[in-house]
């Protein structure tokens, strides 16, 4: 549907208004408030309250990264190459519930769910397909992945290797953070402890051959979802993020060798000025814990980066075009809350997977913001206003108080055990949904202005054939293949699981030989088990 | 296609952030800057910097008037009752040009133009339907008319009269602004003179009879749409405002009996931060040039109160869902910026007027930022940012600066005579293409991230029987009413206009004998002469 895109030029070197009026690359109030350098200090200096670049959008915008992924790995490929060509910067890659989990399509457990949620895939052929024609070192590549993370990777890694891309070369990001699934998203295989050592063996892994790879994204976005409030969501992210230091750590890796790829995933929910000030705070409980906790020393280990997607759960299913209002509201608090990369949802998410010209139209959000608003021209634009930097305050110390309570707890992996994260959001969610009954949260369109109108017809249509063909190919895939290295490569991968071998090297040698997702998870399911759940 | 609409509760008491952070009415920077109370002071107190009202849209909302009208008054009237029920909260009567310029739909001059532009309106009987069922005494009703404010004023004085409402019960406001007429926007029929005559006996009638009505908008909203830049728009505007109030002073009105219910009208464009800044700088400047130079004493003179419309000249053709993110981040700007009350364009006015559905949309535009986006809770709420006080001041000084011009040549009247206001706009608007053309400045989807689509089909579509039922309408309607006492109050007003007599009265005579709106304005031009243009 696109014309080749229009090359991304240089960003300009004045950055005036429309009136010609000069503009800063930043602000300072004057006089400063007390203990305004150590509490808020500038932009691309710790703590990062202000942001992690000195000059933020004004060098490079923002990651436009659009999460997409259905059906077969034909038809992803097929998106993303529309989302290149209509100017998205980068890739990320959403994976049907079977893959997530690690079962292969023609499992039972598989069965109307293959190419559903996301992209089938089962095999390093399918991650050949979904990549075809795009240059994996210089697109980046997000993946929503967590159970089956060190697959994925490993798939990648093969890919890469049979294209001659070399694996430092690589550039993109694992979700790979299993305590939120286990606290709120739910694509959880195996317990606690044997799923923080895959984690880790990621991190360990990557942080040591692919210096351009964040091995982690630590989400507070599905947090957020399942009905946290903006602190919570900030203290249960960041204390996950403590214990995957500490893991890290207690693999007897140094912080500053890893620390700088981790990276985080937010929700930029409906609250323009709260959620502004949840960045703002988030960065700056970060830099101070890696600092004054851990000890790291490179300023790279201090500053938190992070992704944002546009709250899915504010979007209605009636009057749908209220949704393209919504989503640019979160995505302008994303962008003056300094992010990195962001994911504008469509507007029929609601209803289905999105529709390319909806996918396109969230894109577009994202563009008009960029080059449009002028937002980008001034780092942390809304830094010194007293409100948002009273609320980022206020958000700072209510989250830094729950934080404590987790610690308190034993940390993130035994408080999630508990159930506390999941008491707590529970609560919040609870709450929410009162004020909406009882009106004193208005949504507009569902309890107030609402119209008599027609359900509205999801756009979207899973084709009926995805999963039959699917089942087809990694059938033929196991056909073609030698059993009996496969059978061995997947033996040593077990026997090394009851081991503290780092894994990744392990996995690729079973996809090197054809292993499938499914069978790999198989092989570690035996020494690892399966959460109960 | 609505239901009732849910009524309007009490705004609610608290005003928490989703994480229950207490947010308080108003937030001022700590420690003040040198000269702060002055300069920028508190919210409801001069120099207004901050809003005209101590707590802004915690006390009420802006009023959503959603600008509105085409074909016949029976048409406008539907979608007047299907805003209200959709939860508009004031009118905004759109004219066709001849009832603009005043011709009657029979006059060979509107042939092809009536109810295209906007409804057309001819008789008393005609504002009698375009209101039918709208109750004049609660919902306030704002005219986009100029040329013919006064016969539009005494056709609605008429209409209340037999209904029953006090003239001092009705509230809204006539645009009734000829200065931006002769420089922007070109609906003016007598020379400037008799113009700013007509304007004036508008502002005396109303300010004696009517406490609720705002007799003038002053305007810098078309002055933008022209091409002016955001200090062209204030300078100018706020110029316009200091002619009109000495004329009204020359008339020999006392400044605090009738400057209260000056209004203005302004535009917010594309460039967030300037767009607040710039109407942060316009209460500032009004404040100050009506105290220290008009003597005002009445707060309530002093206070720049403003309609605020998105930018029509910003809307694409093309691509046209992408304007929805353009008008949502307007209407964010006019938001933050204070404004008294908004009108939000509809996608699809780019390529014609728009459908109901559009125009619902744009409404919903408002909700969600008055009602889940959380920025109605705070008073000013970027007060303070040093970013944008430091645009604020740039604004002012630079219109200040503009202004001193303007006064330099003799007033407005007389720049505007000279040409002055038309070529510092074309210059603007001439820059401004050309950034455009090199790629400076992006429009997405035009000069950017363009994509092959068929050019979209208006949905809106005017019944070519439109003119002809307004032709039948208005000739059956002087064949019924007493030709000879028409002709007698016309003559009477065309007398009345040699003399320096208020015209308004003579002009509700005229319309209670069933005098047209062609026929006043014909009545008027004997003494008055026509602008060459």
């Amino acid at each position: 549907m696109s014309k080749a895109p229009s090359p991304e030029p240089e960003r300009p070197t004045t950055f005036a208004t429309t009136s010609g009026l000069e503009r800063k690359v930043c602000y300072e109030p004057d006089p400063k408030p007390a203990g305004w350098d150590a509490k808020v200090g500038r932009p691309g200096e710790p703590p990062f309250t202000r942001g992690v670049q000195p000059t933020m959008y004004r060098g490079r915008l923002w990651t436009m990264r659009q999460y997409a992924g259905f059906s077969t790995a034909e038809e992803s490929n097929r998106r993303y190459r529309a989302l290149l060509a209509g100017g998205t910067s980068g890739l990320s890659v959403a994976f049907d519930l079977p893959t997530q989990i690690g079962y292969d399509p023609d499992h039972e457990l598989s069965a109307g769910e293959v190419g559903r949620a996301g992209v089938s895939i089962a095999t390093v052929e399918d991650v050949e397909t979904l990549f075809d024609g795009i240059p994996l070192d210089r697109v980046s590549v997000s993946m929503t992945i967590n159970s089956t993370a060190a697959v994925l990777l490993a798939f990648l890694l093969v890919v890469a290797k049979r294209r001659g891309v070399p694996e430092a070369a690589l550039s993109g990001t694992l979700q790979n953070d299993l305590l939120k699934e286990f606290a709120a998203r739910g694509t959880y295989r195996f317990p606690v402890a044997p799923s923080m050592r895959l984690v880790t063996d990621v991190i360990e892994h990557t942080s040591r051959r692919m210096p351009r790879w964040n091995p982690i994204s630590i989400s507070g976005y599905h947090i957020r979802e399942a009905g946290a409030t903006a602190v919570q969501e900030v203290a249960f992210t960041l204390a996950d993020g403590v214990a995957y230091v500490e893991a890290a750590l207690a693999r007897g890796l140094d912080v500053d060798a890893f620390a700088p790829r981790l990276s985080f995933f937010f929700n930029a929910h409906n609250d323009l000025f709260e959620e502004v000030a949840k960045f703002r705070a988030a960065r700056r409980i970060w830099s101070r814990t890696m600092r004054e906790r851990f000890g790291a020393k490179d300023a790279r280990s201090l500053a938190l980066r992070f992704h944002t997607q546009t709250a899915g759960s504010t979007l209605q299913a009636r009057q749908v075009d209220v949704n393209v209002v919504r989503v640019t509201v979160q995505a302008l608090a994303a962008v003056l809350g300094g992010t990195q990369s962001l994911h504008t949802n469509a507007r029929d998410e609601a209803l289905a997977l999105p529709t390319e010209a909806s996918a396109m139209l969230a894109l577009r959000t994202q563009q008009v913001l960029a080059h449009e608003s002028g937002v980008a021209d001034v780092a942390d634009p809304l830094g010194g206003a007293p409100y948002v930097e009273a609320l980022t305050d206020a958000v700072e110390r209510e989250a830094l108080a729950l934080m404590d309570r987790v610690e308190r707890l034993g940390g993130a992996a035994k408080a999630i055990e508990q159930g506390f994260y999941q008491r707590e959001i529970e609560r919040s969610a609870y709450d929410a949904q009162r004020r909406v009954e009882r009106g004193e949260t208005v949504v507009v369109g569902v309890n107030r202005f609402e119209v008599d109108e027609p359900p509205t017809d999801p756009a979207f249509r899973l084709d009926p054939e995805t999963e039959r063909r699917a089942v087809e190919r990694v059938r033929s895939h196991r056909a073609r293949r030698d059993a009996a290295t496969v059978r061995g490569t997947l033996d040593a991968l077990a026997t090394a699981a009851r081991t503290s071998e780092n894994l990744v090297p392990r996995v690729v040698t079973c996809a090197e030989a054809g292993a499938t997702l499914g069978e790999v998870m198989s092989a570690l399911e035996g020494p690892f088990g399966r959460y109960a759940g």
